[in-house]
Protein backbone atom coordinates (compact mmCIF):
# COMPACT_ATOMS: atom_id res chain seq x y z
CA UNK A 1 0.00 0.00 0.00
CA UNK A 2 1.62 3.18 -0.82
CA UNK A 3 0.36 5.03 1.75
CA UNK A 4 2.51 3.17 4.58
CA UNK A 5 5.79 4.00 3.51
CA UNK A 6 7.05 7.47 3.86
CA UNK A 7 9.49 8.56 0.94
CA UNK A 8 11.40 10.72 3.07
CA UNK A 9 12.25 7.82 5.81
CA UNK A 10 13.58 6.45 3.39
CA UNK A 11 16.90 3.85 5.11
CA UNK A 12 16.55 1.53 7.82
CA UNK A 13 18.70 3.25 9.80
CA UNK A 14 16.41 6.04 9.78
CA UNK A 15 13.04 3.38 10.54
CA UNK A 16 14.59 2.15 13.85
CA UNK A 17 15.03 3.36 17.07
CA UNK A 18 16.92 1.49 19.56
CA UNK A 19 16.28 0.96 23.24
CA UNK A 20 18.55 -0.15 25.31
CA UNK A 21 19.57 -1.16 29.03
CA UNK A 22 21.83 -3.60 31.01
CA UNK A 23 20.11 -6.82 32.22
CA UNK A 24 18.92 -6.13 35.64
CA UNK A 25 19.66 -9.40 38.43
CA UNK A 26 16.15 -9.65 39.32
CA UNK A 27 15.15 -10.42 35.70
CA UNK A 28 17.30 -13.39 35.82
CA UNK A 29 15.56 -16.89 37.09
CA UNK A 30 17.63 -19.56 38.00
CA UNK A 31 18.47 -21.05 34.91
CA UNK A 32 20.66 -17.63 35.20
CA UNK A 33 19.07 -16.11 31.86
CA UNK A 34 16.38 -13.55 31.60
CA UNK A 35 12.83 -15.03 32.52
CA UNK A 36 10.89 -14.94 28.85
CA UNK A 37 8.01 -12.26 30.22
CA UNK A 38 10.56 -9.71 30.63
CA UNK A 39 11.12 -9.44 26.79
CA UNK A 40 8.17 -8.05 26.48
CA UNK A 41 8.34 -5.81 29.06
CA UNK A 42 12.00 -4.72 26.83
CA UNK A 43 9.29 -4.43 23.84
CA UNK A 44 6.79 -2.15 25.49
CA UNK A 45 9.65 0.29 26.54
CA UNK A 46 10.82 0.13 23.27
CA UNK A 47 7.68 0.95 21.43
CA UNK A 48 7.58 4.36 24.10
CA UNK A 49 11.01 5.42 22.81
CA UNK A 50 10.27 4.65 19.05
CA UNK A 51 7.02 7.00 19.80
CA UNK A 52 8.38 9.73 21.53
CA UNK A 53 11.36 10.02 19.10
CA UNK A 54 8.67 10.59 16.44
CA UNK A 55 6.76 13.11 18.67
CA UNK A 56 4.09 10.69 19.22
CA UNK A 57 4.95 10.16 23.30
CA UNK A 58 1.25 10.01 23.84
CA UNK A 59 0.55 7.36 21.18
CA UNK A 60 1.84 4.42 22.59
CA UNK A 61 -0.47 4.68 25.47
CA UNK A 62 -3.30 5.10 23.01
CA UNK A 63 -2.74 1.81 21.45
CA UNK A 64 -3.89 -1.93 22.94
CA UNK A 65 -1.73 -5.51 21.87
CA UNK A 66 -3.47 -7.54 19.39
CA UNK A 67 -0.73 -10.48 19.24
CA UNK A 68 2.74 -10.75 19.26
CA UNK A 69 5.07 -13.23 18.52
CA UNK A 70 8.31 -13.86 20.07
CA UNK A 71 11.31 -15.78 18.81
CA UNK A 72 14.21 -16.78 21.03
CA UNK A 73 17.65 -17.43 19.73
CA UNK A 74 19.89 -17.01 22.91
CA UNK A 75 19.33 -16.61 26.32
CA UNK A 76 20.48 -13.50 27.68
CA UNK A 77 22.36 -13.27 31.21
CA UNK A 78 23.03 -10.82 34.25
CA UNK A 79 26.16 -8.68 32.82
CA UNK A 80 24.83 -8.27 28.88
CA UNK A 81 23.36 -5.27 27.80
CA UNK A 82 20.17 -5.60 25.72
CA UNK A 83 19.76 -3.37 23.05
CA UNK A 84 16.22 -3.49 21.45
CA UNK A 85 15.42 -2.64 17.45
CA UNK A 86 12.14 -1.13 17.35
CA UNK A 87 10.69 -0.30 13.95
CA UNK A 88 7.22 0.11 12.32
CA UNK A 89 6.67 -2.47 9.29
CA UNK A 90 3.52 -2.01 8.53
CA UNK A 91 0.52 0.63 9.11
CA UNK A 92 -3.07 -0.58 8.31
CA UNK A 93 -6.34 1.08 8.76
CA UNK A 94 -6.36 0.73 12.77
CA UNK A 95 -3.47 -1.19 13.31
CA UNK A 96 -0.09 -1.83 12.99
CA UNK A 97 2.75 -3.93 12.78
CA UNK A 98 6.23 -3.29 15.12
CA UNK A 99 9.51 -5.30 14.47
CA UNK A 100 11.32 -5.18 17.64
CA UNK A 101 15.36 -6.89 17.48
CA UNK A 102 16.69 -8.11 20.97
CA UNK A 103 20.19 -8.32 20.70
CA UNK A 104 23.59 -8.85 22.78
CA UNK A 105 26.49 -6.96 21.29
CA UNK A 106 25.10 -7.48 17.53
CA UNK A 107 24.23 -11.05 18.72
CA UNK A 108 20.13 -11.29 18.05
CA UNK A 109 18.67 -13.07 21.19
CA UNK A 110 14.68 -12.59 20.07
CA UNK A 111 12.67 -11.39 17.60
CA UNK A 112 9.38 -10.05 18.50
CA UNK A 113 6.72 -9.17 15.85
CA UNK A 114 3.61 -7.24 17.92
CA UNK A 115 0.21 -6.32 16.58
CA UNK A 116 -1.09 -3.37 18.12
CA UNK A 117 -4.32 -1.47 17.77
CA UNK A 118 -5.03 2.43 17.83
CA UNK A 119 -7.75 2.49 20.22
CA UNK A 120 -7.42 5.64 22.55
CA UNK A 121 -11.10 5.04 23.88
CA UNK A 122 -10.99 1.42 24.12
CA UNK A 123 -12.46 0.98 20.15
CA UNK A 124 -10.34 0.52 17.58
CA UNK A 125 -9.75 4.05 15.51
CA UNK A 126 -8.47 5.13 12.55
CA UNK A 127 -4.42 5.57 12.95
CA UNK A 128 -4.20 9.52 12.38
CA UNK A 129 -2.35 10.35 9.24
CA UNK A 130 0.01 12.66 11.40
CA UNK A 131 0.77 9.90 12.78
CA UNK A 132 1.37 7.24 9.71
CA UNK A 133 3.61 9.30 8.30
CA UNK A 134 6.25 8.91 10.64
CA UNK A 135 6.06 5.81 11.96
CA UNK A 136 7.39 3.65 8.92
CA UNK B 1 -5.15 2.85 73.51
CA UNK B 2 -8.41 1.39 74.32
CA UNK B 3 -9.96 1.61 70.60
CA UNK B 4 -6.99 0.16 69.45
CA UNK B 5 -8.28 -3.67 70.28
CA UNK B 6 -11.74 -4.85 69.66
CA UNK B 7 -12.28 -7.37 72.47
CA UNK B 8 -14.64 -9.11 70.15
CA UNK B 9 -12.08 -10.30 68.78
CA UNK B 10 -9.75 -12.08 71.63
CA UNK B 11 -6.76 -14.82 70.32
CA UNK B 12 -4.04 -14.23 68.10
CA UNK B 13 -5.89 -16.95 65.83
CA UNK B 14 -8.89 -14.87 65.14
CA UNK B 15 -6.91 -11.75 64.07
CA UNK B 16 -4.75 -13.31 61.85
CA UNK B 17 -5.19 -14.10 57.43
CA UNK B 18 -3.54 -16.33 56.00
CA UNK B 19 -2.68 -15.71 52.18
CA UNK B 20 -0.74 -18.33 50.67
CA UNK B 21 0.56 -19.16 47.20
CA UNK B 22 3.08 -21.15 45.56
CA UNK B 23 6.53 -19.71 44.69
CA UNK B 24 6.59 -18.75 40.80
CA UNK B 25 9.38 -19.67 38.60
CA UNK B 26 9.68 -16.15 37.94
CA UNK B 27 10.33 -15.00 41.46
CA UNK B 28 13.01 -16.92 41.35
CA UNK B 29 16.39 -15.56 40.32
CA UNK B 30 19.97 -16.83 39.07
CA UNK B 31 21.05 -17.83 43.14
CA UNK B 32 17.84 -19.58 43.14
CA UNK B 33 15.81 -17.93 45.38
CA UNK B 34 13.31 -15.61 45.54
CA UNK B 35 14.15 -11.92 44.73
CA UNK B 36 13.50 -10.14 47.66
CA UNK B 37 11.15 -7.85 46.00
CA UNK B 38 9.06 -9.71 45.51
CA UNK B 39 8.18 -10.68 49.63
CA UNK B 40 6.55 -6.94 49.53
CA UNK B 41 4.44 -8.31 46.39
CA UNK B 42 3.49 -11.23 48.94
CA UNK B 43 2.47 -8.83 51.45
CA UNK B 44 0.57 -6.60 48.98
CA UNK B 45 -1.82 -9.36 48.32
CA UNK B 46 -1.75 -10.58 51.99
CA UNK B 47 -3.03 -7.38 53.06
CA UNK B 48 -6.12 -7.34 50.02
CA UNK B 49 -7.02 -10.71 51.93
CA UNK B 50 -6.95 -9.46 55.30
CA UNK B 51 -9.16 -6.81 53.94
CA UNK B 52 -11.67 -8.88 52.30
CA UNK B 53 -11.99 -11.18 55.08
CA UNK B 54 -13.18 -8.48 57.51
CA UNK B 55 -15.44 -6.87 54.80
CA UNK B 56 -13.33 -4.28 54.27
CA UNK B 57 -12.57 -4.88 50.11
CA UNK B 58 -12.11 -1.13 49.38
CA UNK B 59 -9.52 -0.35 52.56
CA UNK B 60 -6.92 -2.00 50.98
CA UNK B 61 -6.51 0.27 47.85
CA UNK B 62 -7.58 3.40 49.86
CA UNK B 63 -3.96 3.39 51.82
CA UNK B 64 -0.62 4.59 50.91
CA UNK B 65 2.08 2.95 52.19
CA UNK B 66 4.36 5.30 54.70
CA UNK B 67 7.67 3.14 55.67
CA UNK B 68 8.62 -0.98 55.45
CA UNK B 69 11.00 -3.05 57.14
CA UNK B 70 11.92 -6.46 56.21
CA UNK B 71 13.96 -9.09 57.61
CA UNK B 72 15.03 -11.84 56.15
CA UNK B 73 15.35 -15.21 57.37
CA UNK B 74 15.98 -18.29 55.48
CA UNK B 75 15.55 -18.08 51.63
CA UNK B 76 12.50 -19.52 49.47
CA UNK B 77 12.58 -21.72 46.83
CA UNK B 78 10.98 -22.85 43.66
CA UNK B 79 8.45 -25.67 44.48
CA UNK B 80 7.83 -24.08 48.18
CA UNK B 81 4.94 -22.67 49.27
CA UNK B 82 4.70 -19.40 51.00
CA UNK B 83 2.05 -19.12 53.84
CA UNK B 84 1.84 -15.16 54.73
CA UNK B 85 0.42 -14.59 58.09
CA UNK B 86 -1.11 -11.00 57.79
CA UNK B 87 -2.35 -9.13 61.26
CA UNK B 88 -2.81 -5.64 62.04
CA UNK B 89 -0.82 -4.89 65.27
CA UNK B 90 -1.66 -1.32 65.85
CA UNK B 91 -4.31 1.26 64.95
CA UNK B 92 -3.26 5.23 65.34
CA UNK B 93 -5.21 8.22 63.93
CA UNK B 94 -4.54 8.51 60.33
CA UNK B 95 -2.18 4.95 60.02
CA UNK B 96 -2.43 1.31 60.99
CA UNK B 97 0.70 -1.42 61.47
CA UNK B 98 0.88 -4.53 59.76
CA UNK B 99 2.83 -7.26 60.64
CA UNK B 100 3.49 -10.00 57.77
CA UNK B 101 4.86 -13.47 58.82
CA UNK B 102 6.55 -15.43 55.89
CA UNK B 103 6.63 -18.59 55.91
CA UNK B 104 7.31 -22.16 54.48
CA UNK B 105 6.17 -25.02 56.11
CA UNK B 106 6.10 -23.51 59.65
CA UNK B 107 9.44 -22.31 59.57
CA UNK B 108 9.63 -17.99 59.53
CA UNK B 109 11.76 -16.78 56.26
CA UNK B 110 10.42 -13.61 56.14
CA UNK B 111 9.23 -10.41 58.78
CA UNK B 112 7.82 -7.61 57.33
CA UNK B 113 6.23 -4.69 59.40
CA UNK B 114 3.95 -1.77 57.33
CA UNK B 115 3.00 1.05 58.06
CA UNK B 116 -0.06 2.38 55.89
CA UNK B 117 -1.47 5.91 55.80
CA UNK B 118 -5.13 5.96 54.88
CA UNK B 119 -5.51 8.42 52.37
CA UNK B 120 -8.48 7.92 50.18
CA UNK B 121 -8.39 10.94 47.99
CA UNK B 122 -4.05 11.28 48.42
CA UNK B 123 -4.19 12.72 51.79
CA UNK B 124 -4.14 11.40 55.39
CA UNK B 125 -7.49 10.81 57.09
CA UNK B 126 -8.74 9.28 60.20
CA UNK B 127 -8.97 5.58 59.85
CA UNK B 128 -13.02 5.58 59.73
CA UNK B 129 -14.40 3.71 62.79
CA UNK B 130 -15.97 1.06 61.10
CA UNK B 131 -12.36 -0.09 60.11
CA UNK B 132 -10.77 0.37 63.30
CA UNK B 133 -13.59 -1.64 65.04
CA UNK B 134 -12.84 -4.66 62.87
CA UNK B 135 -9.20 -4.23 62.43
CA UNK B 136 -7.20 -5.15 65.44
CA UNK C 1 1.84 -38.77 13.20
CA UNK C 2 1.12 -41.43 14.66
CA UNK C 3 2.92 -41.70 18.07
CA UNK C 4 1.31 -38.37 18.48
CA UNK C 5 -1.65 -38.93 19.90
CA UNK C 6 -1.92 -42.09 22.77
CA UNK C 7 -5.62 -43.59 22.33
CA UNK C 8 -5.64 -44.04 25.70
CA UNK C 9 -5.81 -39.96 26.80
CA UNK C 10 -8.96 -39.36 23.94
CA UNK C 11 -11.18 -36.67 25.78
CA UNK C 12 -10.57 -32.82 25.31
CA UNK C 13 -11.04 -32.81 28.93
CA UNK C 14 -8.28 -35.52 29.95
CA UNK C 15 -5.64 -33.62 28.37
CA UNK C 16 -5.78 -30.25 29.90
CA UNK C 17 -4.83 -28.90 32.76
CA UNK C 18 -5.50 -25.96 34.57
CA UNK C 19 -3.45 -23.45 37.00
CA UNK C 20 -5.76 -20.83 38.37
CA UNK C 21 -4.63 -17.76 40.21
CA UNK C 22 -6.71 -14.79 40.99
CA UNK C 23 -4.84 -11.43 39.54
CA UNK C 24 -2.09 -9.53 41.79
CA UNK C 25 -2.29 -6.07 42.13
CA UNK C 26 1.27 -5.62 41.09
CA UNK C 27 0.41 -7.17 37.80
CA UNK C 28 -1.94 -4.36 36.42
CA UNK C 29 -0.29 -1.74 35.03
CA UNK C 30 -1.88 1.96 35.04
CA UNK C 31 -4.43 1.22 32.47
CA UNK C 32 -5.96 -1.42 35.13
CA UNK C 33 -5.37 -4.46 33.27
CA UNK C 34 -2.64 -7.06 33.69
CA UNK C 35 0.58 -6.02 31.93
CA UNK C 36 0.92 -8.07 28.74
CA UNK C 37 3.86 -9.71 29.86
CA UNK C 38 2.25 -11.35 32.94
CA UNK C 39 0.45 -13.40 30.64
CA UNK C 40 3.89 -15.30 29.88
CA UNK C 41 4.31 -15.49 33.98
CA UNK C 42 1.18 -17.69 34.05
CA UNK C 43 1.59 -19.96 31.27
CA UNK C 44 5.09 -20.84 32.59
CA UNK C 45 3.34 -21.73 35.56
CA UNK C 46 0.74 -23.85 34.02
CA UNK C 47 3.33 -25.44 32.25
CA UNK C 48 4.95 -26.74 35.10
CA UNK C 49 1.31 -27.49 36.36
CA UNK C 50 0.75 -29.63 33.19
CA UNK C 51 3.96 -31.10 33.70
CA UNK C 52 3.51 -32.15 37.21
CA UNK C 53 -0.03 -33.48 37.06
CA UNK C 54 1.69 -36.34 34.37
CA UNK C 55 4.70 -36.37 36.78
CA UNK C 56 6.78 -34.55 34.77
CA UNK C 57 8.09 -32.62 36.98
CA UNK C 58 11.30 -32.28 35.66
CA UNK C 59 10.32 -32.26 32.09
CA UNK C 60 9.15 -28.30 32.89
CA UNK C 61 12.66 -27.41 33.51
CA UNK C 62 14.36 -29.33 30.74
CA UNK C 63 12.39 -27.22 28.00
CA UNK C 64 13.96 -24.15 26.62
CA UNK C 65 11.27 -21.64 25.03
CA UNK C 66 11.71 -21.79 21.10
CA UNK C 67 8.74 -19.58 20.09
CA UNK C 68 5.76 -18.07 21.65
CA UNK C 69 2.96 -16.47 19.93
CA UNK C 70 -0.05 -14.61 22.11
CA UNK C 71 -3.48 -13.08 20.86
CA UNK C 72 -5.45 -11.39 23.27
CA UNK C 73 -9.16 -10.98 23.21
CA UNK C 74 -9.84 -8.87 26.40
CA UNK C 75 -8.16 -7.34 29.02
CA UNK C 76 -7.78 -8.89 33.05
CA UNK C 77 -8.41 -7.00 36.23
CA UNK C 78 -8.04 -7.21 39.32
CA UNK C 79 -10.43 -8.51 41.12
CA UNK C 80 -10.41 -11.38 38.97
CA UNK C 81 -9.17 -14.66 38.93
CA UNK C 82 -7.53 -16.18 35.57
CA UNK C 83 -7.32 -19.99 34.44
CA UNK C 84 -5.17 -21.17 32.21
CA UNK C 85 -6.29 -24.77 30.42
CA UNK C 86 -2.61 -25.75 29.04
CA UNK C 87 -2.91 -28.81 26.28
CA UNK C 88 -0.10 -30.21 24.14
CA UNK C 89 -1.11 -29.88 20.86
CA UNK C 90 1.87 -31.85 19.07
CA UNK C 91 5.18 -33.18 19.99
CA UNK C 92 8.14 -33.57 17.33
CA UNK C 93 11.34 -35.44 17.42
CA UNK C 94 12.95 -32.51 19.89
CA UNK C 95 9.92 -30.13 20.08
CA UNK C 96 6.60 -30.10 21.44
CA UNK C 97 3.92 -27.27 20.83
CA UNK C 98 1.92 -26.13 23.64
CA UNK C 99 -1.86 -24.47 23.74
CA UNK C 100 -2.46 -21.94 26.80
CA UNK C 101 -6.11 -20.57 26.61
CA UNK C 102 -6.26 -17.92 29.44
CA UNK C 103 -9.98 -17.07 30.88
CA UNK C 104 -11.91 -15.40 33.38
CA UNK C 105 -15.22 -16.74 34.16
CA UNK C 106 -15.51 -18.66 30.52
CA UNK C 107 -14.38 -15.77 28.92
CA UNK C 108 -11.59 -16.19 26.83
CA UNK C 109 -8.83 -13.13 27.22
CA UNK C 110 -5.94 -14.53 25.60
CA UNK C 111 -4.40 -17.65 23.52
CA UNK C 112 -1.37 -18.50 24.10
CA UNK C 113 1.11 -20.87 21.05
CA UNK C 114 4.68 -22.06 22.40
CA UNK C 115 7.13 -24.11 21.08
CA UNK C 116 9.14 -25.65 23.45
CA UNK C 117 12.53 -27.06 22.50
CA UNK C 118 13.38 -30.23 25.21
CA UNK C 119 17.21 -29.63 25.98
CA UNK C 120 17.89 -31.27 29.36
CA UNK C 121 21.83 -30.22 28.31
CA UNK C 122 21.25 -27.31 26.71
CA UNK C 123 21.40 -29.03 22.87
CA UNK C 124 18.14 -30.30 21.57
CA UNK C 125 17.44 -33.92 22.37
CA UNK C 126 15.07 -36.41 21.58
CA UNK C 127 11.94 -36.21 23.58
CA UNK C 128 11.51 -39.47 25.60
CA UNK C 129 9.31 -41.85 25.09
CA UNK C 130 7.96 -41.91 28.27
CA UNK C 131 7.04 -38.47 28.24
CA UNK C 132 6.17 -38.61 24.68
CA UNK C 133 3.05 -41.02 25.92
CA UNK C 134 1.84 -38.80 28.53
CA UNK C 135 1.91 -35.21 26.80
CA UNK C 136 -0.72 -35.40 24.25
CA UNK D 1 35.06 2.38 64.81
CA UNK D 2 38.34 4.07 63.48
CA UNK D 3 38.76 1.64 60.10
CA UNK D 4 35.33 2.57 59.16
CA UNK D 5 36.32 5.25 57.60
CA UNK D 6 38.56 5.13 54.67
CA UNK D 7 40.37 8.84 54.53
CA UNK D 8 41.10 8.75 51.27
CA UNK D 9 37.02 8.84 50.64
CA UNK D 10 36.60 11.96 52.43
CA UNK D 11 33.66 13.82 51.07
CA UNK D 12 30.09 12.55 50.71
CA UNK D 13 30.01 13.04 46.97
CA UNK D 14 32.80 10.77 46.70
CA UNK D 15 30.97 8.23 48.47
CA UNK D 16 27.92 7.90 46.59
CA UNK D 17 27.39 5.93 43.22
CA UNK D 18 24.61 7.22 41.26
CA UNK D 19 22.29 4.48 39.96
CA UNK D 20 19.37 6.02 37.00
CA UNK D 21 16.71 5.19 34.80
CA UNK D 22 13.80 6.04 33.37
CA UNK D 23 10.89 4.43 35.08
CA UNK D 24 9.51 1.88 33.10
CA UNK D 25 5.59 1.07 32.43
CA UNK D 26 5.36 -2.40 33.83
CA UNK D 27 6.36 -1.10 36.93
CA UNK D 28 3.57 1.67 37.73
CA UNK D 29 0.47 -0.10 39.30
CA UNK D 30 -2.97 1.06 38.22
CA UNK D 31 -2.75 3.98 40.83
CA UNK D 32 -0.45 5.27 38.64
CA UNK D 33 2.51 4.87 40.77
CA UNK D 34 5.37 2.55 40.54
CA UNK D 35 4.69 -0.68 42.81
CA UNK D 36 6.14 -0.52 46.05
CA UNK D 37 8.45 -3.79 45.41
CA UNK D 38 10.65 -2.47 42.44
CA UNK D 39 11.54 0.05 44.63
CA UNK D 40 14.08 -2.90 45.94
CA UNK D 41 14.98 -3.89 42.83
CA UNK D 42 16.20 -0.27 41.94
CA UNK D 43 18.38 -0.73 45.26
CA UNK D 44 19.74 -4.10 43.88
CA UNK D 45 21.20 -2.60 40.50
CA UNK D 46 22.23 0.36 42.97
CA UNK D 47 23.85 -1.99 45.33
CA UNK D 48 25.40 -3.59 41.84
CA UNK D 49 26.75 -0.54 40.37
CA UNK D 50 28.38 0.72 43.39
CA UNK D 51 30.60 -2.29 43.96
CA UNK D 52 31.20 -2.10 40.37
CA UNK D 53 32.80 1.49 40.73
CA UNK D 54 34.88 0.39 43.71
CA UNK D 55 36.05 -2.95 41.61
CA UNK D 56 33.89 -5.10 43.76
CA UNK D 57 32.25 -6.92 41.07
CA UNK D 58 31.91 -9.98 42.48
CA UNK D 59 31.45 -8.34 46.17
CA UNK D 60 27.31 -7.72 45.37
CA UNK D 61 26.95 -11.50 44.26
CA UNK D 62 28.49 -12.47 47.90
CA UNK D 63 26.46 -10.40 50.14
CA UNK D 64 22.72 -11.69 51.51
CA UNK D 65 20.24 -9.79 52.18
CA UNK D 66 19.52 -9.22 55.80
CA UNK D 67 16.99 -6.32 56.80
CA UNK D 68 15.93 -3.65 54.79
CA UNK D 69 13.60 -0.33 55.86
CA UNK D 70 11.64 1.34 52.74
CA UNK D 71 10.60 4.56 53.76
CA UNK D 72 8.05 6.66 51.33
CA UNK D 73 7.47 10.12 50.99
CA UNK D 74 6.28 10.57 47.19
CA UNK D 75 5.03 8.35 44.24
CA UNK D 76 6.94 8.12 41.53
CA UNK D 77 5.34 8.12 37.68
CA UNK D 78 5.74 6.51 34.31
CA UNK D 79 7.75 10.01 32.67
CA UNK D 80 9.86 9.85 35.70
CA UNK D 81 13.62 8.80 35.56
CA UNK D 82 14.70 7.83 39.21
CA UNK D 83 18.21 8.27 40.63
CA UNK D 84 19.47 6.26 43.40
CA UNK D 85 22.04 7.45 45.51
CA UNK D 86 24.04 4.84 47.47
CA UNK D 87 26.25 5.20 49.99
CA UNK D 88 27.80 2.36 52.45
CA UNK D 89 27.28 3.73 55.76
CA UNK D 90 28.87 1.27 58.01
CA UNK D 91 30.84 -1.81 58.10
CA UNK D 92 30.64 -4.49 60.49
CA UNK D 93 32.56 -7.65 60.87
CA UNK D 94 30.39 -9.58 58.53
CA UNK D 95 27.78 -7.04 57.98
CA UNK D 96 27.65 -3.50 55.84
CA UNK D 97 24.65 -1.08 55.84
CA UNK D 98 24.04 0.47 53.07
CA UNK D 99 21.62 3.35 52.66
CA UNK D 100 20.16 4.44 48.88
CA UNK D 101 18.45 7.80 48.21
CA UNK D 102 15.75 7.11 45.57
CA UNK D 103 14.79 10.95 44.48
CA UNK D 104 13.18 12.07 40.85
CA UNK D 105 14.46 15.53 39.97
CA UNK D 106 16.59 15.77 43.22
CA UNK D 107 13.16 15.62 45.15
CA UNK D 108 13.63 12.76 47.55
CA UNK D 109 10.74 9.68 46.94
CA UNK D 110 12.10 7.00 48.76
CA UNK D 111 14.84 6.50 51.70
CA UNK D 112 16.52 2.70 52.10
CA UNK D 113 18.63 1.16 55.13
CA UNK D 114 19.57 -2.60 53.66
CA UNK D 115 22.14 -4.38 56.20
CA UNK D 116 23.45 -7.33 53.67
CA UNK D 117 25.40 -10.24 55.04
CA UNK D 118 28.98 -10.98 53.17
CA UNK D 119 28.29 -14.60 52.47
CA UNK D 120 29.95 -15.83 49.96
CA UNK D 121 29.59 -19.43 50.50
CA UNK D 122 26.23 -19.18 52.41
CA UNK D 123 27.56 -18.91 56.12
CA UNK D 124 28.76 -15.19 56.93
CA UNK D 125 32.14 -14.36 56.67
CA UNK D 126 34.33 -11.22 57.46
CA UNK D 127 34.66 -8.48 55.24
CA UNK D 128 37.85 -8.55 53.46
CA UNK D 129 40.20 -6.16 54.17
CA UNK D 130 40.54 -5.25 50.70
CA UNK D 131 36.59 -4.47 50.06
CA UNK D 132 36.40 -2.56 53.77
CA UNK D 133 38.82 -0.02 52.13
CA UNK D 134 36.71 1.11 49.40
CA UNK D 135 33.25 0.40 51.10
CA UNK D 136 33.28 3.60 52.87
Amino acid sequence: MAGMTSPARSTSRERTTRWTAPVRYAETDQQGVVFNAHYLTYCDEALAAFCIERGLGAFAEDVMLKSSTLTWAAGVRHGDRVDVDASCERVGRTSLLMRFVISVEGAICCEVDTTYVYAPDGEPMEVPHAARAVLV
